[in-house]
């Protein structure tokens, strides 16, 4: 490399430098110092080694750039502020709510494809888009992923690593900016870059040991990861946090502080950087041509079952088969549908669809917020349709992930099998019992509970075609099929399973405890009581409409009943749906415990006894 | 060692082994297999290895044992019963509703301190137990800690890792039980051995690789470990899955599932080792006595601040800095205190008790699933009272540690910064609006909101006497105080902040939003209208009676404001704590962005003015 583009980079890292210190003045707010340490980084990525179109920041054959360590947010921007896709001036709206560049980078920005700043995220994502293009799109795009050294020691970090190594994903660089200090101390490991080094060959990686702030080492440690083949590269990039700012360099106290009143004297030695001429650095673009659809229809066609879901009404199915039967008939309808696992693909039955589609089905073993990283990462690029599945329960271990896919405007849909008591002898440590308030906390979130095999093939097709995360939750038990093949599903439509003219109570079930509606209903008759059963479909969004019908209709006695807790689910949300109406809960009320499945719905008051107990109470 | 012992512990381990084939064919359910890989580890473990009393399991100079691969629990239970704690025969109701021997160890039984069973958990707890005797009781009982090889794919096991070196836990043994196969496919790293020993090694561990089932190997590994100094130690013992049971071993599909009919055959070669004489193997005791108790009155005496909080009315206080100042004066008022942060120290305030009780506070950087873990870890001892903080919009990332804490009894606190919209620049990533229902959906839980400085160190105060999970929930901005030190608060018991006679409406909110409630009633009165404003001081358990007092004195108005999600939090708690009540919800209702605090809670609709519109249409 010629020394004048030697020059020139050093010139643009500055330029970042003090762009990122300027917008964080303006804010009076963000971390300068975190955007310093890589600004030699981000100069070689956005103006030597990544192709990428400027003008086209979601181009399909574009490099992908994902900032894990995002509160270094403003550097990002001034990089594309100064690869010209908008004014620099720009930058000095930082934070603010008229604009979208925020405190840490969201897809409110074209050039941001997930939202990152809850710290340990990144690598999954990037390791997703880096799957995507090596093994499904077979394209020549390659993934950066800057990360931070206080970040490494978050566990998700270490199973994007084991992943990303495991499948081979030469095409994903990481750049771990060993910048020493945390927010409040040192990091424990501090410039000991061998041990990052040794932690990442360990992992299966090549690593490169290099100055982060020494141009010429940057380009040709980009260029070596370049050649590697077969594994992922590590640049351990060496730096100093605030490098380039007198007085603030390498200093403990200044995480998360604008440079402010120190501004003038911290930048004396760089200040020419800006108030020069620019360097005239162009990005070079990617050779390669976008791919064609996946699809006839393009990929905003939406998909159907490739085939009814085909049961008899009574037959006993579990809705966890349902659901990999259902996937099977999506994957067979296009070759946008692609399914993840974490090691329990013969439970939740995605390994329906694995035996199908072996090359658009991702083992992610048993690291479920790596897994959700990678299924955002993939589903980011809009050109799949992307399920994951595990144990409803393990899902929980991803809700800071799953937090950052609402906000990263995600489409991924997850199946969390084995919900609730009912799945008996394993015990609480398996049992689902807090996915549903989790997942509708969600914001823009829909939530599928279906209480049967034709319904859960329904939720699975819908789900492929619904914005926002979908979450289906199936359960472990079999159960009746309710439904025929022309029975219509949408989202926010409950069905009546039951109803009569003289109905005197409103019971709203889901899942298995629909099944113990329907038992305590037929116990209820016997006594001469007419009641009338709901099954909601999707607790989120609820059908209003139906439960107020239902209500009015049965003298305002509402019943609810999950195989939930009582917080945050099936009961809330319908109380939530019929203000004034005294809807009465039925719930699992504590820890239950090993034990059969029915012992369980009975011992936790939520089988058909305990309903037809609160319903003679209610109508007493 | 002499070979009669060597043959003593071979038997010992089929009879183990036997055990967990009789256990799991009696409930017709479990997971013999992976009980088989980990005979010889049990076998040595129990009856060479550790020091304790098998009477008393809790004696707290015991050798701890934590099984993080949960799912082998019949060989857990047969050890016991091996040692002589309860009579073999109760082995056969495993999984029985009527029998603590259920499918994953919980602390329903005595020896067990954490339950197991979400994978990935057991190191963090084991560190935080080490982390206790070496550094806090300097106590030398020493922690064994059983982990598959599957589950080591969960970055949880990495976060642990890293922390038991940085903390120099040569009190802490690690036995990565590495069969192979995981329940859907071989892991991904099969029988390699060396990079798990170059992983531990890399993370800062001593790693000795072994045959795991030989004895003598085993043995010589143990006494290997006991001898490193400062740093702790990993046996990766190779296994094999289903070890021993003829045409089952090293067979991929036989994860959870009892042999049945295959018994008779699979243990042609092993069935004599329980058929025939026991060994007569004796557990050693410890040699140490207990440690005295840390407080005069005990480990059980109620814990008060050393001072009140002392705040002047009106004086504006964040309540996350309150959190930081009762801690210290819980820690004056005791030894038993212990705080744990994850790098956010200087935000949360817990630094103030950190630079007060260096020794009692420990920093676990950015990790929060070990930080949970370490903390459950410690207060399962009960000798310790325990209390977290990180922003709580992280504390999602530890929601599955959170579940299985509630599981493992723990009395843990966590303290939440950060909450909402109202932190303003930093944007959706570091904002808190899920929180209340993570928390509120945890079985036994209590959720303190306090909606000031006063308040706060109140519920500081309480939450080290409250039994199960408590979550406080704290807020960045600062806040007037609203309360004298005189005022008494206690769980599950509201204030009303505001009142006349002439009330027409009952405003609820917490945190920030009773800021603006009070706001709001401030514009309504100009206009002639009375309103009441309700601050619950726990949104679980929440006040129902207040709340009904307040809707019955208002016209059953009863409005709230919440910065949160709509799902789960305050709205939901109330409503539920209402029915037959309109309760009408403000709260935020989509993902939010960057901006200042106040311009967010107006276009979050839940400022004063989003209170006063509301209040007014509920009025017209």
């Amino acid at each position: 490399m010629d020394s004048e583009m030697v020059n020139k980079l050093k010139v643009m890292a500055n330029r970042l430098r003090i762009h990122s210190v300027n917008a964080t003045n303006a804010s009076n707010s963000g971390h300068p110092t975190s955007c310093a340490s890589m600004a030699e980084i981000m100069s070689v990525l956005f103006f030597h080694t990544m192709k990428y179109s400027v003008k086209e920041p979601k181009l399909y054959t574009n490099d992908r750039f994902i900032l894990s360590k995002g509160h270094a947010a403003p550097i990002l921007y001034a990089a594309w502020a100064e690869a010209g896709l908008f004014p620099a001036s720009e930058l000095l709206n930082l934070r603010k709510i008229s604009s979208d560049l925020e405190g840490h980078p969201t897809p409110r920005l074209s050039f941001v494809d997930v939202a990152t700043g809850s710290l340990g995220q990144g690598l999954s994502f990037a390791a997703g888009m880096a799957h995507a293009g090596k093994h499904m799109d077979k394209l020549s795009y390659r993934v950066f992923c800057v990360i931070g050294d206080g970040e490494s020691a978050e566990g998700s970090i270490w199973e994007a690593a084991a992943f990303a190594a495991h499948y081979r994903l030469d095409n994903l660089v990481a750049i771990l900016d060993v910048n020493r200090l945390g927010q409040s101390d040192p990091t424990p490991l501090q410039h000991s870059a061998e041990v990052y080094k040794a932690r990442m060959e360990a992992f299966g990686w090549h690593a490169i040991v290099l100055d982060g702030h020494n141009v010429e080492q940057l380009v040709a440690g980009f260029n070596e990861a370049a050649r590697v083949k077969d594994k992922p590269s590590c640049i351990v990039a060496v730096t100093f946090k605030g490098k380039g700012f007198i007085g603030v360099e390498d200093q403990l106290d200044c995480h998360g502080k604008p440079l402010g009143a120190k501004t003038d004297s911290a930048l004396a030695n760089i200040r020419d950087a800006l108030s020069g001429p620019a360097p005239g650095l162009c990005p070079a673009m990617p050779t390669e041509s976008a791919p064609a659809p996946l699809d006839a229809g393009g990929e905003e066609a939406a998909l159907r079952l490739s085939r009814p879901p085909g049961y008899k009404l009574g037959e006993l199915v579990a809705t966890r088969l349902a659901y990999g039967n259902a996937l099977v008939k999506l994957g067979e309808a296009s070759r946008r549908v692609v399914a993840l696992d974490g090691d329990t693909k013969n439970s939740t039955f995605s390994l329906k669809f694995a035996q199908a589609f072996p090359d658009r089905f991702i083992e992610c073993f048993i690291a479920e917020q790596n897994m959700v990283g990678v299924a955002v990462g993939i589903a980011a690029r809009r050109r799949r349709v992307v399920f994951v599945s595990t144990f409803a329960a393990f899902l929980t271990r991803t809700f800071d992930q799953l937090r950052m896919a609402a906000i990263s405007q995600t489409d991924a849909n997850f199946a969390g099998s084995h919900a609730g008591v009912s799945i008996g002898e394993d015990g609480p440590s398996q049992m689902a019992l807090e996915d549903l308030a989790m997942f509708r906390s969600l914001p823009g979130s829909t939530v599928f509970y279906p209480s049967d095999a034709v319904s859960a093939e329904r939720a699975v097709e819908l789900a492929a075609n619904t914005s926002g995360i979908c979450f289906i939750r199936t359960g472990r038990p079999n159960q009746p099929v309710l439904y025929g093949d022309d029975t219509a599903f949408a989202v926010g439509k409950g069905h009546l399973v039951r109803q009569s003219e003289a109905d005197k109570l409103t019971i709203v079930g889901a899942g298995v405890t629909i099944t113990e509606a329907l038992a305590a209903a037929d116990q209820l008759a016997k006594r001469g009581i007419a009641v009338r059963v709901v099954d909601p479909f999707t607790v989120k969004p609820i059908d209003a409409e139906l439960l107020r019908q239902s209500a009015a209709a049965t003298g305002n006695r509402v019943l609810t009943v999950e195989d939930h807790y009582p917080e945050g689910g099936l009961g809330e949300a319908v109380a939530a749906a019929l203000p004034g109406v005294p809807v009465r809960r039925l719930a699992v009320g504590a820890v239950p415990r090993s034990g059969k499945s029915q012992e369980l719905l009975a011992m936790f008051g939520i089988d058909s006894e305990a309903i037809v107990r609160a319903a003679l109470e209610m109508l007493a």
